[in-house]
């Protein structure tokens, strides 16, 4: 069996594309063509229908950009907060990417301790009808991580550096050797992964760096050459290519840069209007398009 | 409106119980009478029966303990293995839980950016239909932390000192100050909490405190005193009631004791062994009632 990570490697090359497309579906930024705003006046009594057309956005935005990604992220909570109607519809995006040859990265930060952590390995990487890989906290330490790394077709994404303001709270806090408390947990998790590399170097316990903290970005390249990385934090949260240029190693390997708003909801934006929001899948498929190129055209391909 | 943790504090009281009831269902441990065997055989296929038989197991219990708890503690990833149907079974499970007049504390460990952090809170702290309060997982910083606290009928339970064997991995690392990252993230923790307390000066921003680390926890009450304590690791895990006994104040206020397999699968203990596995009820109701009079016993009431 191929490794997850191996898997991803391969289809990125493949589609000469190191973008993620995030799958976020913000009921206020929704096309009135699909989800009709009267509908949001009652959210809890409407559920249903509202889950429906989310799933229909999802199908239409991943049609548009599966030339352009090898992967989408599902955020969880975006359909969790729309009950077992909304856990419906993310497995039907999850089935609908995979049909597309995309990989999919569950977005849950899952994290608890061994024999729990087991229970969501079991629940969201699972053979038949689970995501490819899944995001996790890694604050538990080495036996809330390993079991999701239990199937070698699967991996696992730890968080390390957020890319939110107040990341460093806890994130940069000093140790006495001098280091910050991420750059130990880049180390740790570089020992954890070092016994699930694939062929490609590149380990199944992967991590998420924020594309708004370029500086460590580019000095946790360097920590961690076995860790690749998910980087959010490109576009909305104010990310561009020059600065998540130094995640990707000399083959222009080692990571990929999520996108979530600025492609599902490109037509909201001046650029894009000429799109109109009925057409907002050809929107999001310039977008992903745009974006792919951009994040090229600063590499040595 | 009455403060999430005033109202914990208060059914605490009514009762003069101290524990919290964890709602674990492990699939191979449940009784014959409520778990055909059968059916784990293929959990894919009989998803909605293993379904229907949590919830059923999940009331009996909720009925035989509610004299001797004010709050039960949902395992989300237990639900959320058996996917839609799962998470229809855990909401019926709250459901039935605060008819029954206790509070519910959904232990899901959600986490993520600001944004992302209110979808969760969205999700599970909702006014309605929602659980009383939500484990969280502190690692992203303050402004992952606050969304789940803008309800002030609602509580959240961040992780501190975790009760698993690896949980120093990162929690113990040694910082320049020469505390450890635990001790520093109680102190963010408690410096957070100042905005959410209550007339009972506990917080609505409460802790994760594992009670297979006595010193620590006795080192954490001192330090954070506005801190409530959630406190796992009795009973299965090897805390006994002189290892929790420092969590507790002078008016033996401030944390509840977990159990979970201890109680809900105390059938299968030689010590329970005359009610037999179809009695599986009465014997978890008199687990949580020594368990009740076990911690009380050691306190100064």
């Amino acid at each position: 069996m191929k490794y997850f990570i191996d898997n991803l490697i391969e289809k990125i090359e493949v589609k000469n594309s190191r973008i993620c497309v995030g799958l976020d579906p913000h009921l206020n930024l929704m096309p009135t063509s699909i989800l009709d705003p009267e509908l949001l006046k009652n959210i809890e009594a409407n559920h249903r229908e509202i889950a429906a057309a989310i799933l229909e956005f999802n199908q239409e935005i991943i049609t548009a950009v599966a030339d352009h990604t090898a992967v989408v992220k599902p955020q969880m909570a975006f359909y969790e907060k729309l009950g077992t109607a909304g856990m419906e519809a993310l497995w039907e995006t999850i089935y609908y990417a995979r049909e597309k040859g995309l990989l999919i990265l569950l977005d849950g930060k899952r994290n608890d301790i061994g024999s729990t952590a087991k229970a969501y390995a079991e629940a969201y990487l699972n053979i038949d009808s689970g995501a490819d890989s899944l995001t996790i906290n890694p604050y538990l330490g080495r036996d809330g991580i390993t079991p999701f790394l239990e199937d070698k077709t699967k991996g696992a994404f730890a968080l390390l550096k957020t890319s939110n303001p107040s990341s460093g709270d806890i994130q940069d806090l000093k140790l006495a050797n001098g280091k910050k408390v991420y750059e130990e947990v880049a180390l740790f998790l570089g020992r954890t992964a070092e016994k699930y590399k694939g062929q490609s170097g590149y380990s199944n316990l992967a991590a998420v760096v924020g594309a708004t903290y370029p500086r460590e970005l580019a000095q946790l390249r360097t920590l961690t050459p076995s860790l690749f990385f998910l980087i959010p934090g490109y576009g909305a949260q104010g990310g561009g290519a020059e600065d998540v240029k130094a995640a990707f190693d000399k083959e222009g390997r080692g990571a990929v840069i999520n996108s979530s708003r600025g492609i599902n909801f490109a037509y909201r934006k001046d650029e894009y209007k000429e799109f109109g929001a009925k057409n907002f899948a050809d929107a999001a498929a310039l977008a992903a398009k745009k974006m792919k190129e951009d994040i090229n055209s600063v590499l040595d391909l």
